[in-house]
């Protein structure tokens, strides 16, 4: 499998290079591998850190700036960022309104995201934590107790930062949160498997002619898989798993989310889709976002995440942001 | 080979329609396949129209919006789309102010837009064009007399884009666009083929363990091809055969483009070896974007395109823009 790449050895210490030069407004710590907004500690406003595995870019690292992460932590591929590098990423950015840990729900995340959290307390930070479990694929999977945290992440980043960024406390920022993942739920497809730079091949095998449904982002894998079905075929099945879960009681935000290696065109085809079905289920739709935002390396395949959001929500939604990412108003 | 699409014969109608869906801000034409902007015309502005085979995505519906295009068609995949769209798109967004067309220089393109011209101007449209013409690795091509439009045409929209938000005249808007198209070039690699919804195979074959340098966004050969290389290297290959053909003698404007399935970790790891080799050549960056914007369907492999960015240049890129895939300052 080719990759453009120097060694697998370097290739997050390569892109967090690559990423402190496109964009000057982060502040960017290659050998602790920690990426902060450079006008941080912001006075008066809690601060949010998220991080986890490398791979799922531009996830977490590019959505750091105003409106939305204070920092991230990026680990290895598909591995955890240490206790260490989250504790100092909130050391840097806590202005005395405390820190709001954003963990995605796999074992490894939570457990070190607990530990920062003690060593942040112990420098006498305020720590609180949300944690995202969306992905209505899978009960348990191989890296997690209860759901998978996917799409969904974007959700809560965005909009409790934003209610961050207009100085709201701790507990209101955090209950935010919260509202947003339980408001949350996603599905996605996997059309191939993805190849790690340590592996060099692909990580599951995934025969031509069939797909794999309720995939994660790490390759985990699904409910099921099937001989190979069309864009409104895999939008019935995706969306429809997520109303079964989730019935929604107002307008809905769409993350129409592609897994990596899925052309845009692709993208926006599925998304009519989508569209089409949430119109034939009478689902009302505030706003919709399409594009790669919670990958999984270079596997082809599309997930769906879906947010209730009251007009509190959608107001916090459509606030500033300026991250590499996402990005309007400013 | 899977794709997320219905059938072949509906994939850019279906994208289309999913475009409409996410962006309010846009006016969709899906039948006449015509993207505008909702607000068009704008009085007392130049309009810019441009277009192209689909494929390139976000290129150039997603550059269509205040401070860019005023317009875009798309063709079937890599196929022009015909003169009746663009001078229906002329007409949609003249002001009065005239039309300046942004053409990518492939033959069929350059055709059709010449005739759209005259089309255009039966109607009283007062019409100027611009030719891209950035790519170093060829002189002429499967596609071109001369040299294939690729990633400048990013830069000629953005930046004629921004001159006709400021209400600047026809000629001066033209002679932008031309300025910019002359400071730019480009040079890509693929690591893999891409493979278009008709075929359902790969457009060329690139065995495991080579790529193809100087590449065009169709697949179309380059210079040549050699067992694979490091991110490092290839930035040397596609960095210096720029810097041969443009030697720099103001900050440029820094493209680091995935061709559509390369992920975003590996293009930053990329962007950090393009600028390695500007700085060890002594060539000083002014602004770095890095993402996928002028897209080749699935292929994988990136492009680089430097563009001589004078005081001028710069203040115009700088200025607000407000387009699905490029937007800051609102």
């Amino acid at each position: 499998m080719k990759m453009l790449i120097n060694v697998p050895e370097t290739v997050v210490a390569d892109a967090l290079r690559g990423l402190a030069a496109a964009y000057p407004d982060l502040n960017v710590d290659v050998e602790n591998r920690v990426i902060v907004r450079r006008d941080a500690p912001v006075s008066g406003q809690v601060a949010l850190v998220s991080g986890g595995g490398s791979g799922h870019e531009p996830l977490h690292g590019g959505f750091v700036g105003p409106g939305m992460l204070s920092a991230a932590c990026p680990g290895e591929v598909f591995t955890s960022p240490v206790p260490d590098q989250m504790a100092r990423a909130a050391a840097a950015v806590d202005s005395g309104a405390g820190v709001l840990f954003v963990v995605k729900n796999y074992t490894g995340d939570v457990l070190n995201f607990d530990m920062a959290a003690e060593l942040a307390e112990d420098e006498g930070i305020q720590v609180a934590k949300v944690l995202v479990d969306d992905d209505v694929a899978v009960t348990d999977s191989l890296y997690t107790a209860g759901r998978r945290g996917t799409g969904a992440t974007l959700f809560v980043e965005k909009i409790a930062g934003a209610a961050a960024a207009e100085g709201q406390p701790l507990e209101r920022v955090e209950a935010i949160g919260r509202q947003v993942n339980g408001n949350s739920r996603s599905f996605g497809v996997a059309l191939s498997a993805c190849t790690t730079p340590a592996k060099g091949s692909p990580t599951f095998d995934l025969p031509d002619g069939e797909l794999e449904l309720g995939i994660g982002i790490h390759g985990e894998p699904g409910r099921e898989r099937r001989p190979m079905m069309t864009s409104g075929e895999i939008a019935d099945f995706a969306v429809n798993a997520i109303l079964e879960d989730m019935p929604p009681r107002s307008p809905v935000l769409v993350l129409v989310n592609g897994m990596g290696a899925t052309p845009l065109l692709e993208l926006y085809g599925f998304n009519a889709e989508v569209q089409r079905v949430l119109r034939e289920r009478g689902v009302a739709v505030a706003r919709t976002l399409v594009g790669n935002y919670v990958t999984s390396l270079d596997m082809a395949g599309a997930s769906v995440t879906l947010c209730q959001a009251d007009e509190e929500l959608l107001r916090l939604w459509d606030a500033p942001v300026k991250t590499p990412a996402l990005r309007w108003g400013m």
